[in-house]
């Protein structure tokens, strides 16, 4: 069920760049699926988890087709503000960085690597919807964004140590993660800035 | 046969689109292989397709050089418009996305992954290429695009599920495709917009 | 010991080009990551081996964590100029080029696939770095950057049918790359423009 909760995000994200991009409404729903899928499908070639998920999943397909047609409707009628995008995006972020911490934690690689593998299956998604959307990915634009979902990452693998029950740990380190994308967007954190080079 | 027609477009595409941003002759030959390699790679990463079609394959890589080199010396002498670069774009996407659908009904994955992949294989070749020129990509900039390739694509399912001979399948698919696309363009077809976010 | 060379000039490039985009110091660590790993993930996926490299060593995770972090502490106090990025960022070229012509030699593929996959893997880095900091990658703004990979690729392939000793081959063929970037670089060397196209 978790994984539904956070491709259904990254489908409605899709649809939200799309607008905000001025797309048309097909090109809303390919960036649905793209922002959806991406993350996964790079997490399952990394670990080469054959085959992959969604060329078997008929449920999760009608999941983003629904959620990326609902939302077209929504904003129909609704117009959301663009922060209604960046929310989303902070709960896909936080779903998915802790579904590929358990994936990757499942495959048995270093420690190090499965913190990684769930920081790049949380962020993967929004990085080629932007990108496509020729905009610079929330990633390396916002300060608290990769830092975010490593934390997420971190404290899942840091409570399976102890033997927490899975369910517990996934709900704790995605409150981690959505809390602290929204308190970074809030209060608008910053990290310190690099150094300006010369020349 | 077809297969070496889609990635000679897209050879082609490649050159144009690298004459189109500037670069050298070098850059021209590189984006030519890059185009035309992309969507078939992807498809065969997907689908773990092993070893990789174009790493046993002299004839494919000879085609593609032969393609970029041929039309760096078509466009030193006859200099042709923009618009060609589409017109060979849209043979390229009817082309592959055919074969892509062939390849993902051979894995007997589901079939709404078929049509994606379709639709995959057809258009990653054109997203790589214009991402790395500093383009928007046609997938999403163009309204009749991805839905021309899930036409086709939606086409050769249906007909094969008739039993219908896959040469004809494919001809006909090819034909709606490239159909669609040049017709949206002579036109200037548009989709729906999305309505605008707020702030 | 050699790939330890490649892996680091990636991540110092990184770090750079974080800091040229006005990155925070995070971002500039994720770049760093990002950087060094693409390449060799890329060949690793196109060749199909697993598991990937760097989920197995912690040793290559370390030095890239610690080039990452002593770039962030050298430009805090020296602020190199940019062209300190195309200098590292030519060092990770010529040794990543090598690093997989080497291993596309040992997976038995035609010969101009193995020339591919030394520029794919040597290149790669620099292109995902480049895109994720809206920059044109230097492989297509570059005159000389494609072709003196595929030149170093070239000659160790020659040398090696002569069964020259592999470590003599990968030093002529670093030697061949970096010092090519750097020719270029100091004497701007161009190649010829492709023609323009009209429209």
């Amino acid at each position: 069920m978790l994984y539904l909760i956070g491709v259904a995000s990254f489908a409605v994200s899709g649809v939200l760049a799309a607008a905000r991009a001025r797309m048309d409404l097909f090109g809303g729903i390919v960036l649905a699926f793209i922002a959806a899928l991406s993350g996964g499908t790079l997490r399952d070639l990394l670990l080469d988890r054959r085959p992959l998920y969604w060329t078997q999943d008929e449920l999760l397909l009608t999941v983003i087709l629904a959620a990326g047609v609902g939302t077209l409707v929504y904003i129909r009628f609704f117009r959301p503000p663009v922060r209604a995008l960046y929310v989303v995006d902070a709960l896909g972020l936080a779903v998915v960085t802790v579904i590929g911490t358990q994936a990757a934690l499942a495959a048995g690689i270093a420690t190090p690597a499965v913190l990684m593998m769930g920081v790049i299956t949380g962020a993967t998604g929004e990085v080629i919807r932007d990108i496509l959307c020729d905009e610079l990915p929330l990633l390396l634009r916002e300060d608290i964004y990769a830092i975010a979902a490593l934390a997420g990452s971190v404290l899942y693998v840091v409570l399976d140590q102890f033997g927490a029950p899975a369910t517990l740990n996934a709900v704790l380190a995605i409150v981690l993660v959505f809390g602290l994308r929204l308190v970074s967007m809030i209060f608008k954190l910053r990290m310190p800035s690099l150094p300006r080079l010369r020349g």
